[in-house]
């Protein structure tokens, strides 16, 4: 017997048979028909986080990563200085890449147990005038922290700042409205919330920005102003488009609309978490964060303070009854993560918990 | 009725139900079971090349142009000269990515319809010594002319020169040898002769460079020696893995190895050529390729010389009739282009030739 496991991880996840059903069909990147697919896929991106007048969808090729860089490459010019919100890992990892190709970084500390602070970073574009753009990770996954996007947006509008934003995890799940927030690069990826399969992201760019992007990019696959520009012609992407990956995010999208979009996404996710807190807290585990910093996205709990518990040894136990549970990501403290998105509901999530039961006693760890 | 199109177009392909079917599962890219299937894959692509002594095998997200840029940007020094030897699109296109990350670029320019020359490019290289890499297409999509791999490598080793292979539509099909063709990057993609999905590329960096590759990259995402220590280290990717392509990739390769690895391969592609050609020819379409120069991947032909051709409606016509042809690529002469690999045999060759029979008479285009 060999079944799915349910996984409790921040994307790759649990996708819908239909969704992935999509991808038995074999498309030609040239061909109407996979050109109509990528219109729509763009188009009902931009509805999710209301951008139809301000921004247009540029997707690009590879993960989650490729299309952070490509943001910071495409929207910040090379002689840009960048200023990094960093409470966790996420975070560094933009700080990193925007360092290496050669752009101009500062980091700005937080803890990693808080949201970042609209007011530091004011005080702080006070202080340093050369800052030309911000970067905010808005569900910071390392955590699953919450930052403030809408007063980090009105702060940058006010400066006169780029922002871009990292809504990796979030993306179709929190609420994000670039009518009122103002930013200038947003960008997600198709294995998180919008619950498709990994292999793609995609970064709404503000129109009003986007002339100045042209030129900006030191690469060529990562250059999100060329492969706009070819769309726009076209219709195709530059290059080979991961077809079948596309293809299952727009059947992924289709059951996002019929769902009753972000909304019910959000308080489906909502619903998994307070069940998997509930659950785990009369098990003795306790939320690394404080519930009011906490995003409905992905929980990183303490290990057991137990001389029994080994993560290797609990998650293959969790495995073996059915569910994939993420290592922590904390260099201080010891931790495990479970995710509360993909295509699971209160159901799963209880039977996630019964198995998490079964292994601390099993492992003779008392609750 | 919507039947699945035959792709005759180099890649994206058209696939195995098998190959596909492997899609129909969502794997944790964290677990020991998906890290096993990369190890396998990984393991796989060396035999492919011969190269278990000589390379490592570092996959990439992203489209099959990010492994031949991430190549460059890896194995190239920052103060590199490189020289591209050039005939045909992507070639240029190497050429642009190359020049673009601030690595200095010399171009080799060759006639379209001809291989690129060994003696033109030892002349070269001893012409200018601070030529430090080459980089060759082994077969140039753009036209389907077949490139001379062994003779380019042997001058490239005997001159001390580093030699960047980009082998995408070739690899699987055609024999390279790594044991007596000496290459430090050999760059391919899943979506092409191993017939797998589009979605990411591998590059086989020789072992003997691989330590000078450290701190070349100045894009995080498409440093392949990253990637290539994080694999080491954990078997995991560095960033999500396209876990749907990679799978079907891996059993596409299982089926690979089941019909005779590339022997077979290669005599299948050669048969659908032939079978081609000649059902073309009988309708009096000729290749733009001398024969002695065409690799049996991929074929240029001629626009019938009629007022009544019009690309668009030949592409239609063949379409309804269940084949997606693909467009010309050069600019020159008015072409189409006819891929020969996927998973289709001399029966689908055939029926696609007696399409285009059909089309052009409905076309009024006597033959
Ligand atoms: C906030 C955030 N940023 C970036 C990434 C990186 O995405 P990828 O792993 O697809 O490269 C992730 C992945 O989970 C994320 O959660
Ligand atoms: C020789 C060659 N190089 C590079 C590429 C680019 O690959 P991709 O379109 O996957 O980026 C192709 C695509 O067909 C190719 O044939």
């Amino acid at each position: 017997m060999d079944r799915d496991r349910i996984l409790l991880t921040p994307g790759p996840l649990t996708t819908t048979l239909r969704t992935k059903l999509a991808m038995l069909k074999d498309w030609g990147s040239w061909d109407g028909d996979f050109i109509a697919v990528t219109a729509k896929v763009r188009a009902g991106l931009l509805d999710v986080v209301h951008g139809q007048d301000s921004h247009v969808v540029v997707p690009l090729q590879g993960s989650g990563t490729f299309s952070v860089e490509a943001a910071v490459a495409t929207v910040v010019p090379r002689e840009g200085h960048v200023l990094i919100l960093d409470n966790g890992a996420y975070c560094k990892r933009a700080a990193r890449l925007t360092q290496l190709m050669g752009r101009r970084a500062t980091v700005l500390e937080f803890p990693e147990e808080s949201p970042v602070s609209p007011q530091a970073l004011e005080a702080r574009l006070e202080a340093d005038t050369s800052i030309t753009h911000v970067i905010l990770i808005h569900c910071e996954t390392g955590t699953g922290v919450l930052n403030p996007l809408p007063e980090v947006a009105a702060v940058c509008e006010k400066r006169g700042k780029g922002l871009i934003v990292d809504a990796m995890s979030s993306f179709g799940a929190l609420p994000i409205d670039c009518r009122s927030s103002r930013i200038d690069a947003l960008i997600a990826a198709s294995g998180k919330c919008l619950e498709g399969v990994p292999g793609m992201g995609f970064v709404l760019l503000r129109k009003a920005v986007l002339e100045q992007c042209a030129g900006n990019s030191q690469s060529l696959a990562m250059d999100l102003f060329d492969q706009y520009q070819y769309m726009e012609k076209t219709g195709q992407w530059r290059f080979t488009p991961p077809t079948h990956v596309l293809v299952a995010l727009a059947e992924a999208m289709e059951q996002y609309r019929e769902e009753g979009g972000q909304p019910a996404r959000l308080a489906r996710y909502v619903d998994n978490y307070q069940t998997l807190i509930a659950g785990m807290k009369a098990l003795g585990l306790k939320p690394f964060l404080a519930p009011e910093v906490q995003a409905p996205i992905i929980v990183t709990f303490h290990a057991p303070q137990h001389p029994a518990y080994d993560f290797k040894r609990f998650y293959q136990a969790a495995k073996d009854r059915g569910f994939l549970l993420y290592p922590g990501k904390l260099t201080q403290v010891e931790t495990f993560r479970v995710g509360c998105i993909g295509a699971i509901g209160r159901m799963e999530m209880q039977q996630a918990v019964n198995a998490v039961a079964e292994v601390l006693a099993e492992m003779g760890i008392a609750s």
